[in-house]
């Protein structure tokens, strides 16, 4: 069985490797072996399948998930997943194989498919993103009294600490997290399969079954709508653009404190190479890397937009061309999480090296400025002193006005605020609420 | 007063109309009032502003709205709006004004008011949203029996009504406005102001008290965090780039269903224009513009995440470029949404040509095959059988095997399927739905 | 030799896989053997090498080319192919092996590897647009006289011929060609190699021999400006978008004009597929293909823009990522562009359709229109008068006014109009352009 | 005269501002003058207007040039410029102006002015790319002998001179212009005016008048392309893409050269601002705004991608919304450039700064390595040895194995490596270049 269609001719040569693609569509695999029991049972209860027809499906089902679960695509004629999975039914339980297909296209069943596994990589993303917030969480506890100078528009601004720029980041990931957590929950809602190919069918079949069965709260409402459409897909793909931007801010922040006149970091040579030519180069390669592959989440969005741009109702073929490219942008963000992870754990800073930098950049202007507010000065009066304060320093005798020293970051009061205390306060309370949700 | 800090040089005359953004900033003129209100209020309370220079703070604060809402914006030396309102507050209650950016930053202003703006924009196209799904939902009631062919791969497909292609983008922008409450609900955690420049403040304002005036749940957690990112408006451009899509299909549809072989449409005049050298033309213009505009939606989303691409921690000026980028989107994508719910409300079909289509394309196969299913076929050999029927018939006399009437829609039996009857009653529901969740 | 450079410690884990580069890197095998030859070339003549060391070399690496050219990536511990091909070296001709990375980084290395492939790519994407444009040029000339409706806004607007039709494209290809063309002749001016890493180097090679031994005409003049930047990868793509957006509009034509309604054309069976629930269906595939698979290319430009955006001047490790980003891209499009001469080569047009369409939409109300202008009326009066009697006739007895045979289009005098002779003159002289100039 | 063509209904109050855009095509006035004088010329010539007429109508594009030229779009109900200028034609010579638009359509006209406006636009940033390469060699010149750290991966690599760096940016900004240069000439191969709606014209005028008229070489050879594509808008887009990344590229390297640790600049003040908060901040806003702003040009590229995915041959009016990307994006890399040119040459260093960094990163070790190379050493056993030697030094007494001197970068001897005298001679030939062939 090649097709699942009557052909009446060859494809030809240059077209069948582009419509050929059980290779893309392997990664299905364990999805589709689920939507094939939840549409026997619902064909069972339809009556159109026999107990005995239904239940030498399911023991089918198991066996290619024994045979064939993480192995490679086998080689073979099917033209996708679809194809070579009925051809497997067929050719193991007989006639009960013929039947599987009823009160279904590949239409609804790919597009199940393909939300089934969004569910799937948005928990799993969500995951790496706690577990990477929990990372971070961990460093800005540890790091919380390591003070440095932070900065704007790349200048060197207010002093804060290490601990307080950790903490950003497990902030951040933990709102990737949580954009997973709702975007999980909302694909959750409906279930597209038993749409048929854009209308439905007039087999009286129990959508609401294999809804429940996929883990779905209810059948979709609109079979047209339901074959459409992506939205799961970029969705996922947007809330991946923003874990990915943040990465690459991360890794930019690094870049910039290794530099060779910064200096703040002991960058783990494990996450480094050499060069070739120049033997005094150890270059932050992982985080350029970071940087770099983010983009191919980046653009993998706009790809999917792109390829989603005018598309009329109903499915087209066009929509085949969505799967690597979810895939790809899923698996890809998963491996760099990963990486980060571990790199936030073996990342370490010079106290020496930010210890000197605190001397520059007259970094404790502001709370000098707000020392005057406090005590009684209007706010716009002692900004443009303590201007004129630093401006002669700096042309003066090019010292400092007054010593910048660690402790300046306590004197921070407000909520959210760089004191080391804040950091560790609402490191451990956010470390407690990723624990509590875990899932 | 032209800048809030000491100025050394004049700005370079090619710089000076780059850096200046009053004109651009002024959209978020009703942000920057209430956000006053709130800073007065909670410098008050910290014993930063006594009662009386609160209370003139917020006097003049009142007639500032009162004189410059809906106004364009002031020919000013001032360079953005937050020098420009701490300029008129200065001049207008003397002192006072010079204390109002007590604790405060212009990059933890700017960071709330496009949070403000955002959920302000998002709440706006929800609802938009919203109208136009009952637009759509009162059409699909209305067409429920226009019993005509539905089209895969562009190509006639099955049965179904344009009731049933009208709820599909019901059921879509439905959706479309799910997401931009999730969005606006989730914006709505955690206010950004009091985060200072990049490290919060030495003087003890309680964060909670502007956070409550301002609509938020709480302050956020990091000031360099809150300060450094537009999460926010990312998000809403990726809901919008949602609706867009959908926005986009419907036009491709609509221009498809008016090509001049289907002729389906009675196409109202009044979103229409003619050709200055093709007497016999008129020509779809509202939705090809549907579908051209939309691309600035599109691409919003794709010029947000270059901007934000690789921006190192702390507040970056290039940060200044994304404002115009989320206000023209939310204006575009608004104006859109008004324009196609009237267009749905104006859009009309010719029932005969829908007739007439469904003689063509052999329309009633599938349902044919699903008959001899039910008599006990299996799928696939009926499916083998009736694709012969079709294509003898074809190559036979080239008629039809079997009068496809309108009343096959009827046949569908599965939940969210094409037959009149589903149509009904999930626009119904659908409805209820829409109008109790009203804001 | 696994790196080249002294490795303090194992790459962790999570960091070895995105670091390593071989497998991505393997497809620039053949530019980087005629690279080594070069270099060689020129380190003998600085006086680097021996004569026989450089003929040892040379000699390795034709070895090295009969045994891996068309072989895949061999499992190695190498980091790149920089790093292997040395490692080969060095093991096959021992000492002289070691000298040759003289006066040279990888990073001037990969970036006249890029420059080759790309300048390859380009020439080789040239041929297939020629190759394309002379299967359309073909075409115009057999279809100038299969008259059809040309439309405009997706409407019937004013006769003209298949041939003319598919001439737009043998048009819009050559000038894709032409862009391929311009292309690479502007990448063979500058060769990076010699550039070192950075700055160039005190050994005095004539970086003159190894630009003209690859095919350059000259040294690039800034070695910071030859390791820093791709622009030869964003033009190709560039022009690549250009070549996709053609192929898109294409399969958006074919897909229309085989719409149910139209069935204008005969759609080859063998670049299309059936469907797995509807017997009734014939689906374009290719053309849907055609149309999603070029989204790879417009994102692929996206994707290197947002690579290279922000980046600091000097190699930085980010620049890898760009590489499977062109290949990828490069390789689809020459695919996407075979087949879709194939599929030229195969399409065929219902000519009854075709004629039963010219009786639709008024289409010869222009041409109408300038007869009465040819006598001598105002254009603008002729329009408002042929416009009421269109009018009139799809109003009153809602037939047409005139017949609008297929001799009409023979009533164009204009260069470049849809006449049937216009047609055929200038695809013949198109081709014979198309023939000379080839490579 | 509202519209060109009869109208039977007025335009919908949501629908007219989105139809309406007299006011975005504004700036077309000035090509639209010169199309309208070319195209009485050729009708002149075709006996479609008599002397008298044509002269008058020349007279009445002479009056209106005067009036408006530099003017705002003025109120008019007219829809579009194509329409308002054949009114004011109209209303200035009377039935004449009824004849103006034969053998044309807005479809050729609109794709002919845009033609000439991205000529016009190619040409002006051509110049602006040519002076701010020239201010680029200049500086090269002028800092030839400022020696400094040049850096890969962010790290410092190896020595350069200021010189070098700036001559990196005239080298990259001259081939941006050499782009323009070369796209320029393409588009003026053929003119669109003449194809009509889709089809040419019954009317038998000469195109070859018009094209020669408005600066073409000839007609363009297919009336459907012509009207159907904005190939030269992606054009000019890309080459503008290429230009702003390296803008891009200058801003990253001015604002990590001016950073606290590194301070090599001496900033210029006319082009940074202070912060309203932090009384010690002077920003770099106008390198951060150059790299914000020119992401504008980046999406613009992506934009008019998307807007032509899938549109079908023929005129359609998704088309009108290019015509303010195009437009916006050249202005704004048009502004961007002159601000550019004006703070290269205000831009200054601090020679005690960049000596003092001289000391760090071991950055002689390359030219060190390479002595041992002159000297008969195997460049690899050079490389090895040098790399413990520089480690030895690190770890051992924490200082410099030998002084790496500003003379270092003497030592290359490479063609466009980073020697003084290199940098020298390279500006040099470049200016003499860019000055040979100026416009």
């Amino acid at each position: 069985m090649k097709t699942l269609w009557k052909q009446g001719s060859e494809l030809h040569p240059t077209f069948a490797p582009i419509n050929g693609c059980l290779k893309e569509d392997w990664f299905l695999l364990p999805c589709e072996l689920k939507l094939q029991r939840a549409h026997a049972l619902t064909l069972r209860a339809a009556g159109i399948l026999t107990e005995a027809e239904c239940a030498s499906i399911i023991d089918a089902v198991e066996a290619i998930a024994r045979e064939f679960t993480g192995a490679c695509a086998p080689d073979s004629p099917a033209e996708d997943i679809h194809t070579w999975i009925e051809g497997q039914l067929h050719s193991r339980v007989g006639d009960a194989g013929k039947k599987i297909h009823t009160a279904r296209s590949r239409n609804d069943q790919v597009a199940t498919l393909l939300k089934m596994f969004v569910i799937d990589a948005g928990g799993r993303l969500g995951e790496r993103f706690r577990s990477l917030a929990v990372a971070c969480c961990a460093r800005a506890k540890a790091w919380s009294d390591l003070i440095f100078p932070l900065q704007t528009h790349c200048q060197f601004a207010a002093p804060g600490s290490v601990g307080f720029w950790s903490l950003r980041y497990a902030s951040a990931f933990d709102e990737v997290r949580r954009g997973f957590e709702r975007g999980v929950s909302s694909w959750r809602r409906a279930c597209p399969l038993g749409s048929g190919a854009v209308a439905g069918s007039s087999i009286p079949i129990d959508r609401a079954i294999q809804a429940k069965q996929l883990g779905f709260e209810e059948p979709s409402v609109n079979a047209l709508q339901a074959t459409s459409t992506r939205d799961e897909c970029l969705e996922l793909l947007g809330i991946a653009v923003r874990g990915a931007l943040h990465l690459q801010s991360l890794a930019t922040d690094v870049i910039a404190f290794s530099q060779t006149p910064f200096s703040w970091t002991r960058y783990p040579g494990a996450f480094g190479t050499g060069s070739s030519m120049m033997p005094n180069k150890m270059n932050p390669d992982a985080m350029e890397l970071l940087r770099g592959e983010c983009n191919a989440i980046l653009a993998a969005h706009g790809h999917a937009v792109m390829l989603l741009k005018g598309l009329p109702s109903g499915y087209n073929r066009d929509l085949q061309c969505i799967k690597p490219v979810v895939r790809d942008a899923a698996d890809k963000l998963e491996a760099l999480c990963e990486m980060t992870t571990e790199f936030v754990k073996a990342l370490d800073f010079e106290p020496d090296r930010l210890a000197q930098s605190m001397g520059m950049g007259a970094i404790d202007a502001t709370l000098r400025m707000e020392r005057k507010v406090l005590e009684g000065m209007p706010l716009r009066d002692a900004h443009h002193e303590v201007a004129e304060e630093v401006q002669h320093a700096a042309t003066g005798d090019g010292g400092r006005v007054e010593d910048a020293t660690g402790a300046d970051a306590t004197a921070y009061r407000t909520f959210g605020g760089a004191s080391p205390a804040q950091t560790r306060r609402i490191a451990e309370a956010l470390l407690v609420e990723l624990e509590q949700n875990q899932s």
